[in-house]
C-alpha cells in the first residue's frame, strides 16, 4: 500500500465512522430527550446493529495496513494526518482486543441498562437495576483485562477517561481533597446558613426556558450551531462543531439548578463548538480527555458562575425572566445563596466545597466494584455508608443515592474521578488566565468573550489534535498542582462563610 | 438456496434494514425538529452514507435469489413471511433500476433541499430555493422514466404513492370536485361569515403544549409509545408501533393551527400505533398508501374533529387550558368558528370545503412540471394564478405561496393527490362506520375509543399485509365513489351557511 492510498483509505474509512458515531449520537441524544419510552425496544436493536456494522467496518487488515503505513512515514505527512492515524491505530487496536460479538452485545446492553435506570430511578427501584449493573461492571472487567492483563482493570479504565491517571496517581490526590477540605466543610456547617428562599419559590419552566436562552447568549453560544433539549440527566453531546446539543433538567422550585446545569453544559458546547475548522469531520474533531472536558464545564459553572461578577451580571437577566420572584434581591445575596455549602445528597446539585466529597465516594465505590470487592447487592448500603462518613448526611432512598447519576447505566466506570480532576484543572486554568489579563471587568458586564477567546486559543481550537499532556502544560502554565485547587475552595468559603 | 435459507436471508436483511431506516428516520426527524441550522452540513454527509449503505445491502443477487425462492413457495411459508417478500421485492426492482451514485446523490440532495427550503421559506426567498426544486424534479423525472418508460413519468410517480392512481383516474376526481364544490364555495362566500375572533387571541405556548397533551389524551393516543416534538411543517413520522412521533406548530394568535395539526396527525399516529405486533421489525409495520395513511389523518381531523359533537366534547378541555379566552363561547360557536369556509392560501389551514382545491392546484402543477410544461421560474406565478382563477385569492408572497408545503423540498412529486383522495377515503368509511354502529354519542362524549376500534379493525392492525385495494374495500363497504364525498361536503356546508 502507498502512502496516497493510505491515507485515501484513512479518509474513506473515516466518512463511514463519522456516519455511525453521527447515527448513534442522535438516536441516543433523541432516546434521552424526546422519544417515547417503549421506543428503546427499536433503539436497542438498531444501536446493536449499527455498532456491529462499525466494528466489521474498523477492524480490517486494510485499515490497520492503511495506518501503519501513514506511521511509517511521520515526515512525509501533516501533522493533522499523523494525529488522526495514531488516533484511529489506538482505537483500532482496543477494538480488536473484544471480538465482534461482545462488542455488539456490550453495546446493545448499554442501550437497554440506560432505559432501565431511568424507570428505576422514577420508582427509586435499585433491584430493577442491579442485575444490569452486574452485567455491565463484568463486561468492562473482562475487556479492561483484555486491553491490558499487567494492570488493574480499574487502572486501564481510568486512563481511558483520563489518560495517565491511575490509583497510584488518584489516591493522594483525593486523599489531599478529604484532609485539606473536610475541616473547611466542617467548619462552614457551624455558621449560619445563607437566605436560599428565593430561589426556591415558584420558577415555572416556560419561564426558565427563556432564562436557559439568555443564559447561552450570555456565554457566546452560537446557537445556529447549538441546540438545548430536556432530559433526567443532563449531558452534552455532540457531532461536530456545527452540531452541538447541550442538555437540562428544570424544577418549578430550584431555579439554580436548572440555570447552573445549562452554565456547565455551556461550558462542555463552547469546547466542542471552539474546535478547528481545519479538524472538521475528522477524528479529531471533538475535545481532549474527560478530565479536560470537565475543567471547561466545571470552570464556566463555578469560577466564572458561582463568582461575584457574574451573579452582578446576571441578576438582571434573571430580573428580566422572573420579575417577582427576584424583587428585593441583590447580587451578594445570590453569591451567598448560589455558594450555600452544606453536605448534601446529589453532586450534580454540590456546591462547589463539598463536590469533590460526591465524586471521592464513586471512586471508593468503583475502585471495590472492579476489584470485586463489593456485590452490586451491596452496593447501596456503601453508598449510603460513605455518605455517611464522608459527608455525614443519610441517604432516604436509593433515588437520591446510588440510582442519581446516569454514568453507571451508560457503562462508564472511572470516568467519575474527571470531574474532581477537571475542577481542579479548571482553578489553575483560571489563575493562569488571570496572569495574562484581568477577566473579571468584563465577566461583570456580563460579557465572556475574554474567557472564551483565552480558553478557545489555549485548549478548545486543539481538539484532539494535540496531546492531553500538551493542552494541559499550556492551559495550566506548568504541571498540574492539586494544592491550588485546595487553596481556592480554602479561600473562597473561608471568606464567605467568615470563618 | 434452501426455503429456510432464503427465510433466514430475508429475516437477516429486514434486520438491518430497519437499522438504517430508523437511523434516517431518526436523524430525519432531529434534523426538522430540534438540531441547530448548521447541523445540515453533517447530516447530509451521513444520510447520503447510509442511504449509501442501504442500497449496497438491498441490491445483491443473494436478496434477489432468496426472495425469488420464497416467491416459488406460496404454499409453504406463512401469509406474513409471503407479503414481506412480495413487498422486498417491488421495492429491490424499484431500487436496481437506479445505479447506487444517483440513489446516494438524490438523497442527499434532499436533505440539502430540505435545510434549504427551510431558510427560503422563512426569507420567501424562492429563487434561493429554485435550483434544488430543478434538480429534484429532473431526478424524479429520470427515476420514474426508468421504472417504467411507457408511462407518462408522472403517472409512475402517482402510482408510487398511491397504488392504481393515474392521471387517467385523477382528472375525473379533481374535476368533479371543482365542478360540483365551486357553486357552493361562491355560495358560502355570499353569506356573513362566523365569528372567529375568539380564536385569534393570545394563546400562550406553553398552554398550547398543555392543551395538545390533553387533545393526544382524548384520541386515546399512548404516550408511551407516541411523543410530539415542533416543526416548521407538521408531519408524522415512525421507527415502529414502539416509536411513533408526531410534529405540530403553535401560533401563538391561531389556537386552531396547532389543534387541528395535533388531530391530523394524531390520526395518522394512530394508524402506525395500531399495527399489529406480529408485523413489528418487518417491512409490513407501517401504514398502506398515501391515500389510506391520509385519509385517517384527514377523518380525525375533519370528520371527528370539525364536528358538532366533538365541538362539545372539546370545549370543556379548551376552556380548562384557556379559560379567559374561551369565556363565553358556546359549542355551536366553536363549530361555526372552525368550519368557517373561504377561500384561502394555505392548505394545511384550509377548511374542508376549499381544501381540495388547494390539492388541485398543486396536482396542475406538478403535471406540468413532470411534463416540462413550465419552468422552475415560472412556476411562482403559474402557482399565484392558479390560486387567483380557482380559489380567487391573491398570493402576497411566495412564504404563502409556493414555498408554504414541505412535500417539493423532500422530492416528493406526486403526493398531493393522495391528501385529496384520503379526504374521500374518510368521508366513505364514516358512513359505512356509521352503518354498523353510531359513532357520535361517543365523540359527544369525547371518547374515541368506538371509532379508534373500528378503524383499528379494518385499517391499523393490518399495515401492509393486505394490499391497498383489500383494506380499501372492507373499510369503504365497495367501491370507492367521489360523489359520497361531494355529497359530504355539500351538505354540512349547505346546513351550516343556510344556502
Amino acid at each position: 500500500m502507498t502512502l496516497q492510498q493510505a491515507i485515501e483509505r484513512l479518509n474513506a474509512f473515516e466518512e463511514a465512522q463519522q456516519a455511525y458515531r453521527q447515527a448513534r449520537t442522535i438516536l441516543f441524544l433523541d432516546g434521552a430527550t424526546a422519544a417515547p419510552r417503549q421506543s428503546v425496544r427499536g433503539r436497542e436493536r438498531t444501536m446493536g446493529y449499527l455498532s456491529g456494522e462499525l466494528y466489521r467496518l474498523t477492524v480490517t487488515g486494510e485499515n490497520r495496513e492503511a495506518l501503519e503505513t501513514i506511521l511509517a512515514h511521520p515526515g512525509e505527512v501533516d501533522a493533522v494526518t499523523l494525529r488522526r492515524a495514531e488516533k484511529q491505530k489506538e482505537e483500532l487496536d482496543d477494538m480488536t482486543r473484544i471480538p465482534m460479538e461482545e462488542y455488539v452485545a456490550f453495546e446493545r446492553l448499554c442501550t437497554e441498562a440506560d432505559a432501565v435506570w431511568h424507570e428505576a430511578k422514577e420508582k427509586s427501584d435499585y433491584p430493577a437495576f442491579a442485575p444490569y449493573l452486574a452485567r455491565l461492571i463484568d463486561y468492562q472487567r473482562r475487556f479492561a483485562q483484555r486491553k491490558d492483563n499487567t494492570r488493574a482493570p480499574y487502572d486501564v479504565l481510568l486512563d481511558t477517561y483520563e489518560k495517565g491517571t491511575s490509583m497510584a496517581m488518584l489516591d493522594p490526590f483525593f486523599d489531599l481533597l478529604r484532609r485539606k477540605l473536610t475541616p473547611v466543610i466542617l467548619a462552614v456547617k457551624e455558621r449560619p446558613a445563607p437566605r436560599t428562599d428565593f430561589l426556591h419559590q415558584s420558577f415555572p419552566v416556560h419561564q426558565q426556558r427563556v432564562f436557559a436562552d439568555r443564559l447561552m447568549d450570555m456565554m457566546g453560544i452560537d446557537r445556529s450551531r447549538c441546540a438545548i433539549a430536556e432530559t433526567e440527566h443532563p449531558f452534552t453531546d455532540s457531532c461536530s462543531r456545527w452540531d452541538v446539543r447541550i442538555t437540562t433538567h428544570y424544577y418549578e422550585h430550584d431555579v439554580a439548578s436548572g440555570m447552573y446545569s445549562v452554565i456547565h453544559e455551556g461550558g462542555h458546547a463552547l469546547y466542542e463548538l471552539g474546535v478547528s475548522e481545519a479538524l472538521s469531520f475528522t477524528c479529531l474533531e471533538s475535545g481532549s480527555t474527560m478530565g479536560i472536558h470537565e475543567s471547561q464545564s466545571r470552570l464556566y459553572e463555578n469560577l466564572i458562575g458561582r463568582s461575584l461578577p457574574f451573579c452582578r451580571a446576571v441578576l438582571p437577566v434573571m430580573r428580566d425572566c422572573f420579575p417577582e420572584q427576584l424583587r428585593g434581591v441583590t447580587p451578594e445575596m445570590l453569591y451567598a445563596a448560589v455558594n450555600d455549602a452544606r453536605p448534601s445528597l446529589k453532586r450534580t446539585e454540590a456546591d462547589e466545597l463539598t463536590y469533590g466529597m460526591h465524586v471521592l465516594i464513586r471512586y471508593e465505590l468503583e475502585k471495590r466494584m472492579l476489584r470485586g470487592d463489593v456485590t452490586v447487592q451491596e452496593l447501596p448500603e456503601a453508598w449510603n455508608e460513605l455518605y455517611r462518613s464522608c459527608l455525614g448526611v443519610e441517604v432516604p432512598c436509593d433515588r437520591e443515592g446510588i440510582l442519581q447519576d446516569s454514568h453507571w447505566s451508560g457503562g462508564a466506570f472511572g470516568y467519575f474521578p474527571s470531574y474532581a480532576l477537571g475542577s481542579a484543572y479548571g482553578v489553575q486554568m483560571l489563575r493562569n488566565m488571570e496572569r495574562s489579563f484581568d477577566p473579571w471587568p468584563q465577566v461583570e458586564r456580563g460579557d465572556l468573550s475574554g474567557v472564551n477567546a483565552w480558553l478557545g486559543e489555549r485548549i478548545h481550537r486543539h481538539g484532539c489534535l494535540l496531546r492531553p499532556q500538551e493542552i494541559l502544560r499550556d492551559a495550566l502554565g506548568g504541571a498540574f498542582d492539586p494544592q491550588v485547587y485546595v487553596d481556592y475552595l480554602t479561600q473562597k468559603f473561608t471568606a464567605l462563610y467568615q470563618l
